[in-house]
């Protein structure tokens, strides 16, 4: 059994992309992810599950529908399931995902800005 | 659909108890709880989930029949389904844990730490 403990900045110093997100801890069938967004993305859904954004460093903007949240370092939002949204940070900003194994981080829209899963740092 | 963000800060400022874990946001069947430490819990484990640690303020060490890992602000470890495990903070130290709805804090250990689930804050 490892003892290593994961330190969530030395992890985000070794990401030079935007939108690549990259896993550093598994728990049951959930993975944590660490991204850097910078920009904004594609509006998308996920339709099996919730997907939950922490918010580590900067300030990110996820639209939505009918609404806006804006988050800051230290704050998180759980996106429910099936609700369309669009992850914006005007300047880089570092966030940790949380969601299970395998989901597409474009959801059903696609694109250019789809990213390989399983991409451990 | 709510638009209100989670501010962990805002939070923990309304947790005046140790070892009360107070559930701030709900991911498919995951709870995230917020959570003081001060002083040593009981050995216990959780023989169906693994459990994730992320510690937001303060030093924390989680004692292991073979090891110990200590660690800081930023800093996450998952806790092994089914691995005795006793947390400790020397000094007060706060912690988000990431785990199904329903985990029993003191795992089969029981006593008089085992804290009521699903209080929110």
């Amino acid at each position: 059994m490892s003892h290593t403990v994961i330190n969530l900045a030395d992890k985000l110093s070794k990401i030079n992309e935007h939108w690549s997100p990259r896993v550093v801890a598994e728990m049951n069938e959930l993975q944590f992810k660490l991204v850097k967004l910078g920009g904004e993305f594609v509006w998308h859904q996920h339709d099996d599950t919730d997907e939950a954004f922490l918010v580590l460093d900067g300030q990110i903007r996820i639209d939505f529908r009918d609404g806006v949240v804006e988050l800051g370092a230290g704050e998180m939002y759980v996106v429910p399931r099936g609700v369309s949204h669009r992850p914006v940070a005007e300047q880089e900003a570092s966030v940790m995902l949380i969601e299970p194994r395998g989901v597409v981080n474009t959801g059903e829209a696609g694109g250019e800005l789809t990213a390989e899963n399983d991409r451990w740092i």
